[in-house]
């Protein structure tokens, strides 16, 4: 057993991979053995056939520090959006969360209260999306607070919805609207940083609760599902918005092999997202492709369903799907197409 | 929304509860609203109906400077572990693991590298235990290394087996042996604090494999489970000895409200741990009732299989199981008899 000696091995960054080349790379070489395991790694949850319907098993970490910043987090809000992520990746699946573990690492510098506080959100976000918390994992850490879910949930099988189902001529569908939990974050930083400086000085958050909520205390697209449910619509493709719609509409591309065209002038913001994004100077474009955190659907659809989903004010069509060949679009305003990227479309590289 | 407020919270810290206390006090209110939600928090594994059969759910951490120290833990063993400790669990329910999600919070002194080495432990504890790796989540993290891994099995609903179904009379037996893994961990750190003084010394582990074996590179005691179905047997209540033969005796005489007695001379010690131990000049006994980690089944069972489980090397009949009035109770070799308590039975306050 070679242990305690000096190793003397490569040593590439792991920067060098992006998130989920790393992830790629890591999980390439897995086989699935299991005649249960429907689908592994590559969807917003994995799937295992469970007789009448599918289990969907999903896990987020949410780390202090990466993915939030106690000065502006509240620890009910942070339990809350801890839960509600994982519901929205259970919701891109066309299906209904169920149970959830909860696995915490925190430091010494927390206490029993702090604690409660974040157990109150994870409480709160499970009540109201009907899952029940069955089990986890308390432990120290040697510093911060760390925060694992797992949320196990079910779709009927004749209605489950993965990444690779888009058809070219489908439409391209997003729900309520983009671009906002970004603008929080931007907003959430600039008063921090003023708070910061002079703690005196009170934080000037007001008039802005749709946007600070969109950060803060996102929801998962729950209702979304049950109104496609309603409307009788099974879409071809679906993923949920979590790192910005370039990021998204390309993972449908990669998984369907086919290519995305969406229309600037269709992308859904919300006028308090309007206004903001023009005091701080961004398009608001930009914080809707590259943004991410909205937990938003996108979802690809059959063209027949076109008059019911125009007539639902809950989605908005934004663009439609094509042919692999002629690649991922971003039609801009004035009419100019453009490659849709990852980094996703700047107007000022316009 | 009141955010960047300074709070006057009360201040009580997290150490002033235990981990299961403190478990118990973020999730004594919680009511389970789904119907096939069997069983929440409370047994090694979560309980969800499925049908024929149930699901079994089950998270687990492991946090660098508190569960493991990569000085010494190689990390394709590390990797290895965090999936065995996490079947063990499903094992403690007399079920079979089958898929598991692996959540990945690396600061960026980690490689590419040594990410790689992480897991092709994972991948060999996955097809060593017919299970499927089907999804995570990767993050950096501001220092260390975090892995919290998830699993899902499933069991026969008539062999399911909790902590909660001791009966009084019924024998105590546990698997394999005991206090290796402590003893390793004991022997990992002496040596590591002699490398640390002086890096030209190499360290002296020869002789040790098992022992160190059996703290760094754990197995789940999936043989077992097969073996009590071959003999037909269904324990009453079972559970995997991960914090020391003490604390789980006590998890199921609490969940089984009846006592358990132990008998000193019945507790299964390997003859290297014997050894060892006198040169450590540690109670091998105190290894086997506190250290922990062993990942060894403790099981109860109806007398009726005395005769079977006498004549099979694989499990040992350790005591019985008395009225709760009667307490937890330890018989030591001399015919002394001690309360059996979580901090187990210390021969020095004797």
């Amino acid at each position: 057993m070679k242990i305690l000696e000096d190793k003397s091995l490569k040593t590439t960054p792991i920067d060098t991979l992006g998130e989920f080349a790393l992830i790629d790379h890591l999980t390439k070489d897995i086989k699935l053995e299991n005649s249960s395991t429907i689908l592994g790694i590559g969807d917003d949850a994995s799937v295992i056939d469970k007789g009448d319907k599918y289990s969907l098993l999903s896990t987020d970490l949410l780390i202090e520090g990466v993915h939030f910043n106690l000065a502006y987090s509240p620890l009910m809000h942070l339990g809350y959006k801890s839960v509600a992520v994982n519901v929205s990746d259970i919701c891109a699946m066309n299906g209904c969360a169920k149970q959830i573990t909860v696995g915490l690492a925190v430091s010494n510098r927390f206490t029993i209260e702090a604690l409660e506080e974040l157990y109150e959100g994870i409480k709160l976000a499970c009540k109201h999306y009907g899952v029940d918390l069955v089990g986890g994992d308390t432990s120290s850490s040697t510093s911060g607070l760390m925060i694992s879910i797992t949320v196990l949930g079910e779709v009927e099988k004749d209605i489950i919805t993965y990444r690779s189902g888009a058809k070219i001529n489908d439409l391209v569908v997003c729900t309520g609207d983009l671009g906002a939990a970004y603008l929080g974050l931007q907003l959430l930083n600039r008063e921090n940083e003023i708070f910061k400086d002079n703690p005196t000085i009170q934080p000037d958050l007001g008039g802005n609760d749709y946007i600070l909520k969109r950060q803060l205390k996102p929801e998962a697209s729950v209702k979304y599902i049950k109104i496609l449910k309603e409307l009788n619509i099974i879409p071809t493709s679906m993923i949920d918005i979590s790192d910005g719609l370039s990021s998204e509409a390309l993972h449908i591309s990669k998984a369907s092999s086919v290519g995305l065209t969406i229309h600037e002038d269709k992308i859904p913001i919300d006028h308090t997202v309007m206004n903001l994004s023009a005091e701080f100077k961004i398009n608001p474009i930009v914080c809707a492709l590259n943004g991410g955190e909205d937990y938003e659907l996108l979802f690809t659809v059959n063209q027949q369903h076109y008059d019911k989903l125009k007539k639902d004010p809950d989605f908005t069509i934004i663009g439609f799907v094509n042919d692999q060949s002629q690649g991922n679009n971003f039609i801009a305003t004035d009419g100019s197409s453009h490659q849709l990227t990852a980094q996703g479309w700047d107007p000022i590289k316009k």
